[in-house]
């Protein structure tokens, strides 16, 4: 669950610039949830009957990637695809100095060939049950914020503790509208994924930063698992029909996946806050991280592949979180949430008149609670100010930006959790998620001391600009030493990077961590009191806290509203839909899709540099490739980080794409959504078939997606011998 | 003046890592003026007569390049050597799309086919005056700051004025020990200086981001102009006659140039200031500007091309920064502060206790006013913390760095200026410095609109990332826009990059600028009521008051020690000595030059990718490269940035070398000087010979720097025909 967390807020909150607003009752907004679809919405909208079959289909094709990714079976035998960034980890993980699969690419014509990741899990979400008023039936509202949020949790730990009993399937409970509700999510895990294929990194991120977030595209963004069972390939219930058409301009597709966050019900005062606080302070860590590692990369080719996977993360994190920023800081952004807020207002008056009165005051007492609760947001914020910064650098571990840090740290909370009743500890070591947490935690990939000092050196020092430094953190980590010196003697001389050294530690228990020499879990153990102290202020006066002004407001929203407008992104399973179409920029169209022409001509543009060079196979094979073959398309489609890997689908619930980005003008969706120009991108099924066949001819793969092809692929094979 | 003032701030205050602090009362610390020359120090320790013939002749064959940067002259005929990245400036200028003058290097054989710089002036320093009296004699102890500070500069703006008038000569008064001494400079003046011969940047900055500040190094840092007079070359009366030898280990040298900015008189409360507040924003600044030039060269080629140099430069500070900071942190360093600080207590009761007294308690009075003067610095920082940002956003231009708004920020000012008498002018504008002011602005360089508005755009955004969405200054600057329309409108339809029409603008004076409809003239002068304010808030609550007690501690200081101590670095000429000499690293000794066989060696290593690849040339040349030539070479000198470009001399008075870096452990410089492993880093001169002959067959300018290896020249030129 941590490395979740740390991946959200990396990878997921993604925002950004926009020319106009459109704000429209018939857009295609929303991220649905299965248990809530929009029947009414497609129906009026699209004449589209929208069956319990289709969504269940849909619902258990579907995947997470705990890494922060969505994707999809694909075949009968648990064939899996995904975006090839979403599996970047992964490939990162399997590769060595000799072998850098994520740059190459791979390929196991044959099943023993398919090499087993090393920590990915992959959820199919089973079931959906509201739990709002179990979770909330022992809190009064006489109670201290500290105390209500004691008895949430260990509520919450009791309902997923006995679900996991009962079902053996993970079990999470998941907080929808910031607190309003309360659903428990049961999921089907797997931990045996192998990867099958991967194309080369330059085709799956052709244009690089450069192309990041923008549209025309020409991205083979993909890369194929498959989950095993008992050392055998996983027959899924249910797994999507590989469309060899794709969509066509102005057909309605729908995304299916698990976007990560948005922030679209938070209150004007949320998001200034975040405008003059959070990202100011996000933009300048990952700035100062992405620096760092540039010039770690700079070191040599070795160290360049090492820095390779996290250096992408911190660049496209700025890329997004700078869009997001701008959006924020453009007036009308903002002002349209304070128009929204006096909306609501009236709104909220009318549906008091209705139920009786003529003309509702100001000073009637729900209007009263409304306007008392945006008072409420906007004070908990200003508290939050003043140790915002002491909590992320401190508990969330920004100030100690390092694989061995958050394994120490694991290791210490870990044992001395374990010490408690589940109900008891801190939420990530609930019973109910000890097993996913030990999988990652015992992980044996591999750790790059070399990389990791940069990184922890870095943000060190990040710490101490923050904070200044006479800060009594700053004093406590240094401990009159130069930062050089600390992360020298930690990162040094620590065992972490050996997993079962891991086991050892965790498997004696609190007593053994006590006792053990390592540099970086006395560290670890040193900062903990510390860290612990903060998490409990940042969760008692902030955190719970808003969830209960939340809750309120969202009970009021439901009111007026009904549930008609879909939670906040929470990186569960949400149902998005919208149309395959182009849109104009100032007097210029862009088209609905692209073709596989494109991407030479734009390599040509560039002369073939880095990030637009091709692949060897990409440029012997031009000949032999269909130029008119659609490549990436995009769509109205809702969706946002967290989506990346989500298949597209059509009215008869077929694998027509698969999506991995959105344009710039989408970057603003985190805050609101908009159909004028915003689209999301993914790649389109042909292209998918075209590139396994015609460049790479990976005859197989083919047959296994579309069962049909069998014969022509046999034929083909024939007259190569 | 203010281009300067942009170029420190980002070029030359650098500072860095230390393993290990050495403090000795004779060490080779010292930036020396030439009216104080260290006479003394070298008789006692080399045995070296300093007379004042050699000191006149490396004076006069010095160079300032106002860019930034030193040189010198090194023939008869006006030829000037100084480093690549110092020459840089001009080679982006004389640069264009088809012809990448920068990366691929530069010959002229001929006089006619050297190239004009548009805007590149030199300076030699003719002479010095003390000017204190004069400068101090009408200040009362009674008189406000703002008074002080008003006269100070009006009398400063006369003795410039009158010094002008009757020498003909560029005439600035240099602030010493922070306003302990002030002394006239006089330089002649060349604004005709033509490129003759530059590397191409691969060899110039072999090693790039990487090996920048490390050693060994390999880069052939030089770069070749010859300065003009009436469209003839200038005859200096002073050259530098070029060493075919060379230093060897062991050798006394000298460092002959421009030393930009040190703070090693600077208080612990100024160090501490410079950690928690000015350090933490510059790094987020200078990180900020090198994502985004980093992310817009992506763009293409020739996006890259024109962003290379601002790029650069970011990079660069980024770097050395970096280091500074992490020095800041280091305890060891401020606590070696606080101990010269006590220390200094101490031989100020000694030295009051020889004149007379035998204890001196802590209440005498001279004991007193030196705390009251350390508290007062304490304050005054205090007190900067409230608008520091401020000013440097709004008046320094770090909201809207962009070439532009300096353009149209001087024309306003400089027309409104002209309006009074020169005494009473913002300094920049004092008649003395009207003609280099005008060189400047007139500048017929080509400027970039998508990098400025590149630049602009991130600038903009930082700002409201520093001060918060709501600040006045935001709202005064996007006035209801988002920052894209602000940025697209201002320099989408400036015509400022015509240089005809700045000139139009100033002659026309402030009614015309009134009168321009330019966007960037209107919002420049938009702004300017509110920059000025800060900016006399700065100088009269800071600037001001802060020169008042240095002056107050430097007298104290000198009624101690002498003036034995050589003022901070103030970007004026400054003498430097040390030996020749390598050091160790833990086990490892590093020699004290590196030779031709190992850049081969080196870009092996890195399989030649960027930026380790070598130039065409080099490769196919190197079975006629003497191999065992030095190539780069170390001493203990003290330099810091602003140096580059100096030229090394030994006690002949000889060129035997170019500065144009220090190790990472000189990066600590600006606060510290130690020579256990600090080094700064030269070109050695038999390998600029090597090269010019050897690899590039240059044999005009080898005649021109050899005469007497003309005939060998001639020789070979018959044997190629």
């Amino acid at each position: 669950m941590k490395s979740l967390f740390y991946s959200f807020l990396f990878l997921i909150l993604v925002c950004g610039i926009q020319e106009k607003m459109i704000s429209s009752s018939w857009s295609d907004e929303g991220m649905w949830l299965f248990n809530k679809p929009p029947i009414k919405q497609l129906k009026e909208r699209y004449r589209m009957e929208l069956t319990q079959d289709w969504l269940d289909h849909a619902r258990l094709s579907s995947i997470r990637f705990n890494n922060g990714g969505s994707g999809s079976f694909v075949s009968a035998n648990g064939l899996i695809i995904t975006n090839h960034h979403i599996g970047a980890d992964s490939l990162q993980k399997l590769s060595t100095a000799n072998n850098n699969l994520l740059e190459r690419g791979f390929y196991a014509a044959k099943r023993e060939q398919e090499l087993r990741c090393p920590d990915l899990e992959l959820n199919v979400l089973e079931s959906i049950e509201d739990v709002t008023e179990r979770v909330n039936a022992k809190i009064l509202p006489t109670m201290s914020s500290t105390q209500a949020n004691t008895i949430r949790r260990a509520t919450m730990s009791e309902i997923e503790k006995e679900s996991l009993e009962r079902t053996k399937l993970r079990s999470d409970i998941v907080t929808l509208y910031q607190g309003g509700q309360y659903h428990l999510y049961r999921y089907r895990k797997y931990t045996d994924v192998r990867l099958v294929m991967a194309p080369e990194q330059s085709i799956a991120f052709f244009g690089g930063d450069t192309d990041n977030f923008e549209f025309p595209r020409y991205n083979l963004d993909i890369c194929l698992f498959r989950a095993y069972e008992n050392d055998k390939p996983v027959k899924p219930k249910h797994y999507l029909k590989f469309s060899s058409i794709g969509p066509q301009e102005n057909d309605l597709v729908f995304v299916v996946g698990n976007p990560g966050t948005t922030n679209r019900l938070e209150t004007y005062e949320q998001l200034q806050h975040r405008r003059d606080y959070s990202h100011p302070y996000f933009l300048n860590y990952l700035r100062t991280m992405e620096a760092k590692l540039i010039q770690h990369s700079e070191n040599g080719i070795e160290d360049r592949r090492q820095a390779s996977s996290d250096l992408r993360r911190f660049s496209n994190a700025r890329k997004a979180i700078s869009g997001q920023y701008l959006g924020l800081l453009d007036p009308s952004i903002l002002r349209q949430k304070q128009i929204t807020e006096f909306q609501f207002l009236d709104e909220l008056r009318h549906s008091l008149a209705r139920s009786g009165k003529q003309e509702i005051p100001y000073t009637d007492a729900k209007v009263q609670q409304y306007l008392r609760m945006l008072d409420k947001v906007r004070l908990l914020h200003r508290h939050l100010r003043s140790f915002e910064k002491e909590y992320y650098l401190l508990e969330r571990g920004d100030g100690f930006n390092s694989r061995y840090f958050q394994i120490a740290r694991q290791i210490v909370r870990l044992t001395a959790e374990l010490k408690k009743p589940s109900s008891d500890r801190l939420r990530e070591y609930r019973d109910s998620n000890l097993d996913s947490l030990k999988f990652q935690l015992f992980s044996p990939a591999p750790i790059y001391p070399e990389v990791e000092k940069a990184k922890m050196l870095q943000s060190l020092t990040f710490m101490a600009e923050q904070l200044g430094g006479d800060h009594p953190l700053i004093q406590l980590v240094l401990d009159g030493h130069s930062p050089i010196q600390v992360v020298e003697r930690l990162i040094g001389k620590t065992r972490l990077g050996d997993s079962s050294y891991r086991k050892e530690l965790v498997k004696g228990g609190w007593e053994t961590v006590l006792k053990s020499d390592d540099p970086m879990i006395q560290f670890a153990r040193y900062l903990d009191e510390r860290a612990r102290k903060i998490r409990s202020t940042y969760e008692n006066e902030f955190e719970e806290p808003e969830r209960q002004v939340f809750g309120e407001m969202a009970r009021l929203r439901f009111e007026v509203k009904g549930d008609s407008i879909p939670p906040d992104a929470t990186f569960t399973l949400r149902l998005a839909f919208g149309v395959v179409k182009g849109y104009q920029i100032g007097d210029q169209s862009v088209p609905y899709c692209t073709k596989f022409s494109g991407i030479y001509k734009r390599a040509e543009e560039h002369r073939f540099i880095d990030p637009f060079n091709l692949p060897e196979t990409w440029l012997h094979k031009k000949e032999k490739i269909n130029l008119d073959c659609p490549f990436n398309f995009v769509s109205t489609a809702d969706t946002i980080g967290g989506n990346s890997g989500s298949p597209v689908l059509n009215r008869a619930g077929e694998f027509v794409g698969i999506n991995f980005d959105r344009n710039r003008f989408g970057l603003i969706r985190n805050f609101v959504y908009t159909d004028h120009q915003a689209r999301h991108v993914a790649v389109h099924s042909q292209a998918i078939l075209e590139a396994l066949k015609n460049v790479y001819g990976y005859e197989e793969l083919v047959q296994e997606l579309i069962p049909i092809e069998k014969k022509k692929a046999e034929k083909a094979k024939r007259s190569r011998n």
